[in-house]
């Protein structure tokens, strides 16, 4: 997976500002810019400390590019854990442009996607669960998704995982002994205490596959259907929900993008509206209409807002609706309060007492919806310290290991010879490893860091 | 136009990267984030050195809202001249608008435009015209605008204006003390003397005011329109010139935008067609067909390319054209020459030499039209040390500059009063002042500093 040489990219976003950052990592990376930046001599430029910062020009033979501001790190000091320059340049696109292809022909070649990060795992300077959890905070757009990238980002569960996993590798050690003096019949793995190992590592499987689907829903926003019959309010409801908290994060560009139009934020808590373009566009209803998009919708949405006309009865719908789908967390809202009397809304309150009275129109009844929207979407909140994995990658591969260690624990019951046991622990190691990187194919490597953006 | 306290923003383009970096200016700018910063206490971070980069989190309370590394640098030694401390964090927006919010809570305010380059003028780290560079600098997209740029950066023709500046400045003040001794006739100020200072003066203003038509053109593109009748092939030709270049430009993302859709750059010169939506839409021709909107383009151009048919005599039209408009580079280039056999071509360049003739359909023939369009642009190129100024507002000053110094040099003929004269050398020193930022007024900071993007 590795490939040698001196890196080199664009590490802050592409576009015009005040600076931008240009990355060299490499084991000549200090030895390149040295022979291109004044008025250091090269001699005197090597020999500067790690994590300082010197201000100078880079010259293509007379040509003086830029007056830059140049960081070196060394070895193993640094983020990849190689020699590391970073040159912060004037941010115009020109000179950029001109600083890379500099140093493309003088040492350098272009890095590829994630190859900086590659090379901090590779150089131990990170475990793979870390490594990807950068990825996720640089795509992080929500409070909740952020905590959970900055906690795997600083071993969070992998640590616990790679402690576990060397419990395991020292039980699995003393099985395999066990077979070199079969004939003997010694017993070096004390079973009682393996047992009470393997029931560890099942519990902290299984509280972390339980923590996946919070933390997927945490990480890509909770979906959320919006049905009803035609003209109940669907898109101004949701436009209502959406304006609102747009104003919020809008003071910084480039916060809002296209492919969030319909995600909103809550408490720092991301709600994903599920194919609200056919919502605003067709007129569908429930069950006795009988369009299958709006169960299709259902179907995909982990909360479903059923909304109706304030005044109209529908206790009928909103019971088939719950028998229908069970699982779903489904929430009633009359809208068009507006149109009614305070008195009549205390009668409808008194009737159907779990719905949410709203105008969509008003605005009035949001802040308590959406309150509830927060609390519903989260059985139990995200604490400051949960552990909550939210990558399937480690999702799949904690499943596997479950798998192996319940075989593990069958073969123990069933008193199965150690030879059998021991492949089924290695199995369960393996898949372990997978997590935090212990265990890597070139496949793997290539899958998670063709995911990053060049620069990182 | 100072104003006091400790300004954040963030410094890198707005969006999504590997690495984004926030600048904090102030005198409590180092104090400021060492209250947010861990591992390292408050008295440790405090006391760390000028020009040194620390790896740790940023906290607000407990939450850790990311790993980041941190600059420091002391006042003066700092872009501004006061503290400054750089936040490089991870690349999300969400992350660069936590940061930003948790350090405008904490003892910061928004920087304004180009603050923290006025900070930089204000505390006498670079003239007014080198201040002005840095806006250039950012926005240059060809090679000719970078370099006058950073010319101009470096201290360039102000280094020159501030030397004669300060010359005229013991001049005037000579003169002025011969006004105290009046009654007694004195000379302190040597008239010879100060006639050739005038002139050496006059000479550099009028090379620096020359400059500004090249400085200019080179800075935004020099202006091309692209006539003739319908059908000739002028869109087609337009295509074929900013196509070709365009893939040159097209390895960096961000590199084009849309406004420079119509704009292409040969050998480092920026060429910028004039109303080419005009050229594709219309059906415009010179002369004869008379339509206004030909005649409007070629006035606003420097270079004017006049397209027909080849096998058409249009020698007529190309010297009506040359008379009318006398000032113009007329370039007249014989399209579709795919259609004629090389023996007529022959006999077209014998009759009409002065004619370009090319296919821009299949590319012939354009090599030798994008030289000869880098030579006609440029009377004489931009030479690597050449100090040419292409900011009109320097352009303005120099020209009222020199009117005063024509002024003093015929007071000096007529021999008129010295009180006199030295009203019309205050004038001088006062305009060339402007250039340099030895004179200022709120008013021309605040226009100059308003154009820069905030965070620079």
């Amino acid at each position: 997976m590795f490939e040698e040489g001196n890196i080199i990219a664009l590490a802050t976003p592409p576009g015009i500002g005040a600076i931008a950052v240009i990355r060299i990592s490499g084991p000549d990376a200090i030895t390149i810019v040295s022979k291109k930046f004044s008025p250091y001599g090269e001699k005197d430029f090597v020999t500067q400390k790690t994590h300082t910062i010197h201000l100078g020009y880079l010259q293509d033979g007379d040509r003086k590019l830029d007056k830059v501001l140049v960081s070196i790190f060394r070895a193993p000091n640094s983020y990849t854990g190689e020699n590391i320059v970073e040159i912060s340049c004037h941010g115009s696109t020109y000179i950029q442009q001109q600083i890379i292809q500099l140093f493309l022909k003088n040492g350098c070649r272009t890095a590829k996607e994630g190859e900086f990060t590659l090379r901090a795992f590779l150089n131990g300077k990170m475990d793979l669960s870390q490594a990807e959890a950068v990825a996720d905070l640089i795509a992080s757009e929500s409070e909740a998704a952020h905590q959970i990238a900055m906690q795997q980002m600083r071993g969070g569960f992998s640590t616990e995982i790679k402690k576990l996993r060397e419990e395991l590798l020292n039980f699995a050690s003393l099985i395999e002994l066990e077979l070199d003096f079969s004939q003997e019949d010694v017993e070096f793995a004390d079973r009682a205490t393996f047992r009470e190992l393997l029931e560890r590592i099942t519990t902290v499987l299984k509280t972390l596959i339980d923590s996946f689907a919070l933390g997927n829903v945490l990480k890509n926003g909770i979906p959320v259907a919006i049905v009803g019959e035609p003209n109940v309010g669907k898109s101004t409801l949701l436009n209502a929900l959406l304006n609102e908290e747009r104003a919020i994060v809008s003071d910084i560009p480039g916060t809002t993008r296209d492919s969030v139009e319909d995600q909103l934020s809550i408490q720092g808590i991301s709600f994903r509206f599920i194919d609200t373009a056919g919502i605003r566009e067709t007129s569908d209803t429930i069950e006795k209409i009988g369009i299958e998009r709006a169960f299709e919708k259902i179907e995909k949405a982990q909360l479903v807002l059923y909304l109706f006309e304030a005044g109209d009865d529908k206790s009928g719908e909103i019971e088939t609706l719950k028998v229908r789908y069970p699982s779903k967390r489904i929430l009633a809202i009359g809208n068009k309060s507006e149109k009614h009397s305070e008195t009549s809304l205390q009668s409808f309150r008194e009737k159907m007492p779990e719905v949410f009275w709203i105008s969509a129109k008003t605005g009035k009844g949001l802040d308590t919806l959406k309150e509830e929207l927060a609390t519903l979407a989260l059985s139990g909140r995200l604490g400051k310290n949960a552990i909550v994995i939210s990558n399937s990658r480690h999702y799949d591969a904690l499943l596997k290991a479950l798998a192996e260690i319940e075989k593990v624990i069958g073969g123990l019951e069933m008193e199965i010879p150690g030879d059998l046991l021991a492949i089924d622990i290695r199995q369960a190691l393996y898949h372990l490893g997978e997590i935090t990187g212990s265990v890597t194919t070139d496949d793997l490597l290539g899958n998670i860091f063709s995911n990053f953006c060049i620069g990182k």
